[in-house]
């Protein structure tokens, strides 16, 4: 036995009718070491409980309540005095009750699912060690493990041995701002002390079917969603570069000057990828930034047998948004930007704030990331992400997404032909999307196609809230342009299998078949 | 004993010369419960291990090693193939034995220290819950908790019924930035399609103490920082009102329109709180959107005896930051915005993206929050705060502020008159920021000025450099305007005693004697 769990096992023997402290019993209280092990194990027994729970396929995914109706379900007030110790561990309780199992090998809702045990141990660590990525000084091992990491990012991109800079920020959209932002101020360095009105009017561009962060981004920006022009997509998602070029030649006509393209490797609904060389030609031609949001597919680089979908993100000038906590199956939140120039996000951003990053500290301050970043305090993201590469291997990240795009194709050959079944697009998924309807029995041979498609979009919002009420899969659905709700199903759980694929069509038709 | 820890004890018995798995040994696979049970145990086994050591002043703070030291100390490249989980765990010792001990007693070199075991344990319930904010539907629990959060802490700032609005965001940085996109937003709502060429040249205002995250954040919305206008502070760092006002005058007068004051409650460096009121009055007078940046001295409103400081800080017509990670040392990261006016962030910053926030789910969309904010995915910050808030009370919050102030007082009172040590500014610091110089015995009586100056310059970052190398306390210093480097001592750690000041003093006349 540890001496932690001896400790632990001691303190449960003396307090055989729960732990019976209070918080201030714990330490940094004197002697407050035993309290505090065992209460901590507890809590980490609630939590193993519930890791089995979570991957157990007769576990409901969620036991699902209206808002209204989980405000009363348990006393989530809080109060000027303290609670006792059993009492947070009725609350750790009821919290995992009422909580979405995103772990669960039948839980598709979004493009972050599964629970790796690695990255959860490592993130625990994360939260042992309770630091700030700004300073090698307060983070000596994280801040070197991001810029192994980044490095290695780099390599795999293709760019000359590794070389660039990047970082870890939170979350896609907030990557993405930061593309847009470097571009900015690659353009017009002078935007950084004199804004805007220094600045000719900008026009950026990205295909209709990309993330809305890019339009968010340039509202926080200053630039405005009207700058943001929307490109043509094909039938399948992808940019039309021919649209593309059209459209710079009409802003410029206009007066705007493009300084920004945003391609999207693997769209948010349809899981396209846009033809990125034709792209960064025509970026080339007219002397555009081209930034990759990647957020979604750009982790399929790591899959010999995907990769080519990439083809030509070596090419982005300026930077790639990869998101690991997506298709990496990392916890959130993992979001890298990669930039290729060094220096230019220390530029755009520096401050130089005097009580933070001294100029006569005593180690070498390139390792004082924080200057660099629109963050001053930034969450250790790095480690959960670093921890698994190390258990898995580039090799095991691969395995993982083959395996998730393997489901997916597995899904789509399955329902193609399928009756009451019908494709949004045509063609083999790029990536792990799934785009469909599912037609009840009663409304297939509608013959009314108004009435038809007014019927079909209540489908699948009522199949889903049926789902979330039984608690026994959840997987999302949207409109997109003129085409009414569909199901869009996404694969990034390493728990789920040909089974799950399978239980889920069932249940699709179980709960749907009397609308 | 519990399932998951009989689990385990028979795990360890089946496999007593190590766990010798790889990842792909634990759940999902087949059967994985208890090698997943072992491995999880071992690695809380390695965290609990560190955090009673943390606690230990006997411990060092730090084992320090320089950047390429450290990268060479360790085997911390990724590779292609897997490692086994004894190596994992190999790795994870590795990664604590070089990180810093935040929740050391002596640890007082950042804003945020400590560790609290029950933000710890929130912390750890948030990673396997392993969720993302931005709707009901995928965070039930967590988004109940961060609307009754929000609402006491606007209650606690004495806003009618506690109404209004707010979010937890990465950081008191990006929270500043929102605040100045709000302000900019409600002045000049055509901003957001039509960007900054819509709007005149506008103005902010904050002390030249504030953070520096409002350049920043005018920086990337396009406002530029030159359009940061610094208002003079006095000699204990508080913004001086007169300053403000005749710098809004001469920016009208020169074609600008004010739009935003940042009123700093508890700067950085010295702890100053400006005098809210007559800001209030002023940006009243002028039409100014009132801001207060209260990321450092925002907790004290939880104390009786401190609130006093932010008296006016209910008049923030707009919004105000306040960090709990901080002083209420909840673990990183934990910012809050507070926004009086209900529907503003949601106009600001919503992009209605049609594949995530259905307008026709089964339940209450105003518990989808995710439109508000510029993040797309966002991490659960609310979990370790809510927990620890129901933990303590607010009277336990109240009780341990009231401790850290009455620690910096106790330092204060301790170095004011004592010889070789001279302080930055006169009187009782208002937070627990305490700022001074430590002459050393050579030092004391030169005559030359200029060489005094010079030769003080180099004291704290030497005195510095031998704790980080002896690792047995860590504090910050800085230079500000004119005055040579100083210390900047702040407590915030809950496990600082009256004896860990002593000890702190000292060692600055240990390590600076001969300097």
């Amino acid at each position: 036995l540890s001496p932690a769990r001896a400790w632990c096992q001691a303190a449960a023997q003396k307090l055989p009718g729960g732990i019976g402290s209070k918080l201030c019993d714990l330490l940094p209280a004197l002697d407050g070491d035993m309290k505090t092990m065992t209460f901590l194990q507890e809590v980490v027994d609630i939590l193993l409980a519930y890791i089995t729970e979570s991957f157990d396929r007769e576990t409901k995914v969620i036991d699902f309540h209206y808002p209204n109706e989980l405000l009363q379900r348990n006393n989530w007030e809080l109060q000027d005095e303290p609670e006792t110790l059993d009492d947070i561990l009725i609350s750790c309780r009821a919290t995992l009750k009422y909580a979405i199992k995103t772990a669960h090998p039948r839980y598709f809702n979004q493009l972050s699912t599964g629970l790796d045990m690695v990255g959860l141990a490592a993130d625990w660590l994360t939260s042992t060690a309770n630091t700030n990525m700004f300073t090698y000084e307060v983070a000596p091992v994280f801040v070197l493990l991001e810029y192994v990491t980044l490095k290695k990012m780099r390599e795999i991109i293709g760019w000359e041995d590794g070389r660039g800079d990047g970082i870890f920020s939170p979350g896609g959209a907030i990557s993405n701002m930061y593309a847009m932002l470097l571009a900015r101020f690659k353009m017009f360095p002078e935007v950084k002390e004199k804004g805007m009105s220094s600045v000719p009017r900008l026009a950026a561009f990205t295909s209709e079917h990309s993330h809305f962060s890019i339009k968010k981004g340039a509202a926080a920006l200053g630039i405005g969603t009207e700058s943001v022009i929307c490109i043509k997509a094909d039938e399948s998602g992808k940019m039309i570069p021919a649209d593309l070029e059209r459209k710079i030649l009409e802003a410029k006509q206009k007066g705007f000057v493009p300084f920004f393209v945003s391609a999207t490797a693997g769209t948010t609904v349809y899981g396209a990828f846009d033809p990125l060389i034709a792209i960064s030609d025509i970026c080339k031609k007219y002397q555009v930034w081209f930034h990759v949001d990647g957020a979604w597919g750009g982790s399929l680089i790591m899959s010999r047998m995907h990769k080519w979908k990439l083809d030509g993100v070596e090419r982005s000038v300026l930077k790639l948004t990869w998101n690991p906590h997506k298709m990496m199956a990392v916890p959130l939140q993992c979001s890298a930007l990669l930039v290729r120039e060094e220096g230019l996000m220390q530029n755009c951003n520096q401050m130089h704030a005097c009580y933070l990053f001294q100029q006569d500290k005593h180690y070498d301050l390139s390792y004082d990331t924080g200057d660099k970043a629109l963050q001053c305090g930034r969450h250790v993201d790095i480690f959960k992400l670093w921890l698994m590469w190390r258990a898995k291997g580039t090799i095991g990240f691969e395995a993982q997404i083959d395996k998730c795009l393997e489901l997916s194709e597995y899904l789509y050959n399955k329902i193609k032909d399928r009756e009451g079944y019908e494709m949004v697009f045509n063609g083999k998924p790029q990536h792990t999307n799934v785009c469909f309807w599912y037609l009840p029995p009663g409304m297939r041979y509608l013959e009314d196609k108004e009435e038809k498609k007014k019927r079909l979009h209540k489908v699948a919002p009522v199949i889903k809230a049926r789902m979330m009420e039984y608690g026994t899969t959840m997987v999302s659905y949207q409109p997109q342009g003129d085409k009414v709700n569909f199901f869009r199903m996404v694969i990034s759980n390493p728990a789920a299998t040909f089974e799950d694929i399978d239980f889920l069509i069932e249940e699709i038709e179980r709960l749907g078949q009397d609308l």
